[in-house]
């Protein structure tokens, strides 16, 4: 039984093959991110440096590390690359929870929270311009342009986003293609800079393309399952994040199209911000649950994993194929 | 008599020979403009349009196509490029709006008054993402160098205003570098650029780099004079923001170094915050009258306005370059 039929969800997946496949590198690109994160303004690496240091797995730049293994790249190109990705992940971070108002992130307090809405924009700002410094300096025009039309469609989902809150009738369709700009874009285009640098032939690329986007729409899913399900420590958030910003993810969508007429009375209080406590929180959580609405979204989760680890059948079996089917596995086990 | 060497200030010069040099390439840089500003979220273009559309000068696009008539080029690449220029201005404005948080842009209320900050902050990162995206297009490693480059700089420079925020021990020297960085690296690359396109010698994309620099700061530095000196109508804000969001500008940073003691101590309160009402700024007003403190302000604009024009000095004398010198003594003349 080869390991991409083993059913999913593989409950004991980790993430521990990536790490360790990544981990040369990846104290290659660390070293980048940190020399470039630098300014003479001493705010900037400050305030950057808390989010940067604050314990995120850096997924996406491992997703370019893993992707450049898989295919077997023996250059170095895709360090400075992988760290320009990262980049544009952290300034949206960054202007995530100015946007959101978030106290936490990674279980500690939000840039916003201890350097002020205003600087963890312009650091923001500081830091999606050193990205592209990054691939300037690389100097392949078609990274720059997968990146500049990620960096764009994730503004596009993340603005999508904001029109769609405490908006109870988004659908799931509008939901998936929210998510898909303004997370899994940015892991497809992380994964297809490996096949780019590594002047891998289009099916190649698309291999790659596809098996991020998968997995970012997987990621994000289990992320926003895990809202409803679990406590802050998992996720380094507030429970209930979402609920209360009025947030229309798949659990509220999946429970509010099942529920009674009732029910969906209380979901358009909730979700329009007319009752936001604890208890209503609550409430929440319980017809979540009534419904199988965290279950679900996981199943769907499921689905998309299992997508991103078919797209990489094209690939040899190594190491690194390997690696990244087990993240899969990971992504929708997490938070269990 | 050669129209180098009149006088500044000319107070009867206008940015009309600018505008006629410029018109039909404006023309076209304002299609790009409006067509790219486009997205399928609605909010995109009715957010962005509510900047584009509100009466700017759209100086920094003009610069890079009366640079491309100084040196003689013909093509056509300079239109999206310069569009790519005003769109990272235009992003940068709602970043600011945002940051400072202003209530007025160009006599009408802000963006972010109409659409929130968190809508403002995001289409402010699809702007600059889709200026990216043209430079892509464009195809020139060294513009997106320059351009990406002078975005990280403008980033650090904001930070940097931030830091020296109510901070009034700011040096002139310090204030010239936070301008340099914040306004006038824009208008250097915009005017670069064109060099570029053009595919001049380096004497000559040095020569528009130093041009636009200190024209830019010739700008910012009259802007600041201003906001000390003249109505709300005249700049589209409101008079006095630079100095209730205590913000360290010449006229403030001269009339406090020429101060006496007790004048020096209301300065440090109201620079702080603790003095902030319609007749602490009467009395800044004062203040800064009886040191000549918008005077000086302006002269020091005159002087960065001539370095600009003998800048130009190189080329030969042309419409366009009389246009560009026109250019920078109305730039010192504004608001007399």
């Amino acid at each position: 039984m080869s390991a991409e039929i083993v059913p999913l969800p593989r409950h004991d997946a980790t993430l521990d093959p990536m790490l360790a496949l990544t981990a040369p590198g990846m104290n290659a690109v660390n070293a980048v991110i940190l020399d470039r994160m630098q300014s003479k303004i001493p705010l900037i690496p400050a305030l950057a440096g808390h989010l940067i240091s604050g314990g995120g797995k850096r997924l996406r730049p491992m997703l370019t590390l893993a992707g450049a293994e898989l295919v077997g790249y023996q250059g170095n190109r895709h360090h400075k690359l992988a760290a320009s990705v990262e980049f544009i992940h952290t300034a949206t971070l960054l202007h995530d929870d100015v946007v959101d108002g978030s106290d936490l992130r990674r279980g500690k307090a939000a840039a916003n929270i201890i350097f002020g809405n205003p600087a963890t924009v312009l650091v923001g700002d500081f830091l999606f311009s050193r990205s592209f410094e990054l691939m300037v300096e690389d100097g392949s025009l078609k990274v720059l342009k997968i990146l500049s039309g990620a960096s764009a469609i994730i503004a596009e989902g993340e603005v999508d986003q904001l029109t769609a809150q405490r908006q109870i009738e988004t659908s799931e369709e509008r939901y998936l293609a929210i998510i898909g700009a303004k997370t899994a874009a940015l892991f497809a285009a992380a994964s297809r800079i490996a096949a780019v640098v590594a002047e891998c032939d289009d099916v190649k690329e698309q291999a790659l393309d596809d098996y991020g986007r998968n997995l970012g729409i997987a990621f994000q899913l289990v992320d926003d399952a895990i809202d409803y399900d679990s406590d802050a420590a998992t996720m380094g958030k507030d429970r209930g994040d979402d609920f209360r910003e009025g947030k229309m993810t798949l659990p509220v969508i999946l429970a509010y199209a099942r529920g009674t007429d009732a029910e969906r009375k209380f979901w358009k209080a909730a979700i329009s911000g007319h009752r936001d406590g604890d208890d209503a929180l609550e409430e929440a959580v319980a017809l979540i649950a009534k419904y199988d609405a965290v279950a679900d979204t996981r199943q769907r989760a499921r689905h998309f994993a299992q997508r991103a680890i078919d797209a990489l059948s094209i690939f040899p079996e190594n190491r690194a194929r390997a690696a990244m089917s087990e993240a899969a596995q990971f992504a929708v086990a997490r938070g269990y």
